[in-house]
């Protein structure tokens, strides 16, 4: 990996290299939140805790989608306030998957049960649906005192646990358990839980392997780097599709194993940064894959319900596992589902879970007994899911709405997905492919040979020097593709494709022009 | 450390030992869901996890709060509800701070707030009142697109951490800045947060060396296990009330410089299982001592509104290490609350907030970052925050209400401690420091030698086979003494008291009972 040293910046000169730096790969004066270099004195007498002294795996977690660029959005936020003048209002944030922040409205029904479990007294109120309170009513006689402010079980509520386990029985059309299901604060928890699970404590090629997508979602990244793992990357194929290959699988592991012993395959599906949903087969070329080479399936499935493209379907990892039978039926599989996504969007409230499939017994014990020393994931975000896996039934008070809703927010996402790569890829040196689901576009760009050079002499990536550039110039916040990953000499950026239709035309008209300013500057 | 394998149990000749077995020393028949001894035969053929591969630092975890006794009270709970007959009707849980599960009701005000920021139309409803209504709309005010759904900063939602720092000033009468606060799932997950900053990444004797009292709070023995570092257990001095000597330090820290790097002091007061309040005499010392030993102090104040005994007062130590003056007012300090404990009981929500203070500020961007890959915290434990640290104000309408359920639950809570402590004084062979804070009893047993002697036989610690014997026999679920650490040869229990008064007293009865019957067996 070419990292190379500029005054206090640090820069990478290759495309993908070593992730670790390139979050810091920014303008000194957007430096101060997240640096870790040499840049700052430590000018304490004796402190305990310098970034000299702290914990170097702590140092080493990256995360862009709150990187240093959507530090400075921020700032760019309190300067408008302040009346400075700029081409723009507001800030455009296209960085996170956050979507009510961008406008979605909550489901009336879910903030309905809700409000009932937090205030039961609302039970008594004329005004709320039957089937609101049923649902309350049921999930407070499994809190202890009947109150959503107790402990829940470790693994969480039981009738959530009960409701999960229906949900993904009547998904797949297979058995699920409720044994299997644990809740968690997001799926962000279940993933680094199971993934703690995977680690061999040694260091040096003794360490665990887990094999992650690139382009990936950092949040493994930073788990691989907070647990001094090793990152196994395999290639997406951009030019089919962001699909996933048996050959680079094979490629990816076969490089890794002098380095590390890899214990785990990471798949993202729908994908993320990617926009991608997996074919059938694609699954089980990786299951297979997995099987070969004796690897646990981590499967983030946290945007099921996101899938737009003609012809794209949303298949379950452990669908298709069991489907495919022996011996393949029998791999150890964890999915992870959140309350963040879909056409949910409840960020905030933190639900999540995990499905644990074909886990030893006595390695669940000891997952269950890990989760009890954090007592319980939020509780709120248990009662969340539990709308999610069991929403208002045909006949029932609520339905209509709720359907409405949840078609809306699907709705307009599929039609803001197709916008989103048509316009992209009607702009010369923009290309995106289709964004099937998920919420976010990956598009690639071709920066010019003298923006690299610019970007290196300020000691940045070129796509975070794009990036940057695009947040002054047009108040959009977007994450450059250097903090995903990508192919060695390419260059994307993720934007979610949440803003409301309008706001989302008006920022992709502004894109094809600062596109081109940002060209012919630099051609 | 006398540890001895006897069948597939494992049990301790010392009083103290290593509690990483000690969780485990119970009858096989209740093994089954935290065993990870060689019981159980690994029948997979190629599973990626089994007892043995996993992770093995996840395997010394230990939580004896929901640990096998626990599990056994919800098997014994079963059978009741299937109609065993037993000599009770169900399960008191004395195991665990769970307020509202054991009958205490949540505050009204905090739940109006709550039911207003999840489901805002409720803002129009002349039902509720306007300091709730204003309490909930300057809290949207502050979240994306004014949703409780949002991800909020991943510190948390600024008025949050605004109002956090303003309840602090005014407490300690020392400014607070709202930089230094950072939301947190629970005050658990501060606390885990803050001591990874602190590991070392090194093995051996360059392992972090954390104090941790004993008896103590198995969170923390639970995360010095999961980091793989050094425990360095400094003995609460029972016979002065739980107090804290400089002397025992002093030894502590020398014994343990050989195997580790010290780098931190936790300390619990109120103190949990032990119930004390720390004199401010004690606090200074403490200080001192972090300072001579250039030690990062960790103030789990969680039981801040918990104090009850006359002539006990809570010192921050924020406050003592400020007004202590230079060099002792810049050493660093972490001080943790949660909306779990004093009146409110808000543990399903899982709020909580850590301040840190004189911590560098390139670390404190570190711990920052590395929060921002969780994302945020649950936005509704904030929300239950912002209740707790900015409550109805004299002259507004829920003022009176408020303080009134408050002061109904810290008044019931005084006296069920002076009762807990009186009746556990009455019974011959067991003696009881008085609850001066906190919600537990953590009195001490006399178990007879034979008594000993079965637990021995059956591979148990002593008061872990007294704990199980008062569970079958009383349906009363405490935690043994061992699960939190003691003197060597001394045995003692964890009871929270907080059961309702009439409960309790039944409760208490009993065990007099049951005691007797328990000598005069083993005598």
């Amino acid at each position: 990996m070419a990292t190379h040293r500029l005054g206090n910046l640090t820069y990478i000169a290759s495309g993908l290299a070593d992730r670790a730096s390139l979050r810091f790969a920014i303008p000194a004066t957007h430096l101060c939140a997240v640096q870790n270099g040499p840049g700052k004195k430590i000018q304490t007498r004796s402190k305990v805790l310098t970034i000299d002294s702290m914990n170097p795996h702590v140092k080493k977690i990256e995360y862009a989608v709150r990187g240093p660029i959507v530090i400075r959005a921020g700032e760019l936020e309190k300067e408008l306030k302040q009346g400075a003048k700029k081409n723009y209002n507001s800030i455009l944030r296209a960085n996170i998957g956050d979507c009510h922040a961008t406008g979605q409205e909550p489901l009336t029904f879910l903030r309905q049960v809700l409000a009932l479990c937090l205030y039961p007294k609302l039970l008594e109120d004329s005004s709320f649906p039957d089937d609101a309170k049923q649902r309350a009513s049921r999930f407070l006689s499994a809190c202890g005192g009947n109150s959503i402010g107790a402990y829940s079980d470790s693994a969480g509520v039981s009738v959530v646990r009960e409701d999960v386990a229906k949900y993904i029985s009547e998904r797949d059309g297979i058995p699920a358990s409720p044994e299997n299901i644990y809740m968690g604060t997001g799926a962000s928890e279940g993933i680094r839980n199971v993934m703690k699970l995977l680690m061999t404590s040694q260091s040096g090629n003794g360490r665990a392997g887990v094999m992650i997508p690139i382009p990936q979602y950092p949040l493994y990244t930073a788990t691989i780097a907070e647990y001094d793992a090793y990152a196994i990357n395999y290639y997406l194929d951009e030019s089919a599709n962001w699909s996933l290959s048996l050959d680079e699988l094979k490629r990816a592991i076969t490089e890794a194993k002098p380095h590390c012993k890899p214990r785990a395959i990471c798949v993202i599906n729908p994908g993320n940064p990617t926009g991608q949903v997996l074919t059938r087969k694609n699954i089980e070329d990786i299951i297979k894959f997995a099987k070969e080479e004796n690897l646990f399936i981590m499967a983030d499935e946290v945007y099921q319900h996101n899938v737009y493209a003609e012809g794209s379907e949303f298949h379950s990892f452990k669908k298709v596992l069991m489907e495919m039978g022996p011996p393949y039926s029998e791999l150890e599989l964890a999915s992870f589902m959140s309350t963040s996504k879909g056409y949910m969007g409840e960020c905030g409230l933190r639900g999540g879970y995990v499905e644990l499939i074909n886990v030893e017994p006595d390695v669940r014990a000891q997952f269950q007994k890990a989760l009890s020393a954090k007592l319980c994931s939020a509780v709120t975000g248990q009662a969340a899911m539990n709308v999610v896996v069991n929403p208002p039934k045909p006949g029932e008070p609520s339905y209509e709405l709720f359907q409405k809703q949840k078609n809306t927010v699907l709705g307009q996402l599929k039609e803001k997905g197709k916008m989103t790569s048509e316009v992209f890829n009607s702009i010369d040196g923009i290309s995106c492919n289709p964004v099937q689901g998920s919420m976010y576009a990956f598009p690639k760009i071709d920066i010019p040979k003298k923006a690299v050079e610019a970007a290196k002499a300020q000691g940045v990536a070129a796509d975070a020097f794009y990036c940057f550039n695009l947040l002054e110039e047009t108040g959009m916040c977007v994450v450059p593709g250097s903090g995903f990953g990508q192919k060695e000499g390419t260059w994307h950026f993720r934007t979610t494709i949440l803003p409301p239709m309008e706001q989302l035309g008006e920022m992709l008209s502004h894109f094809g022009k600062f596109h081109s300013k940002f060209l012919e500057k630099y051609s």
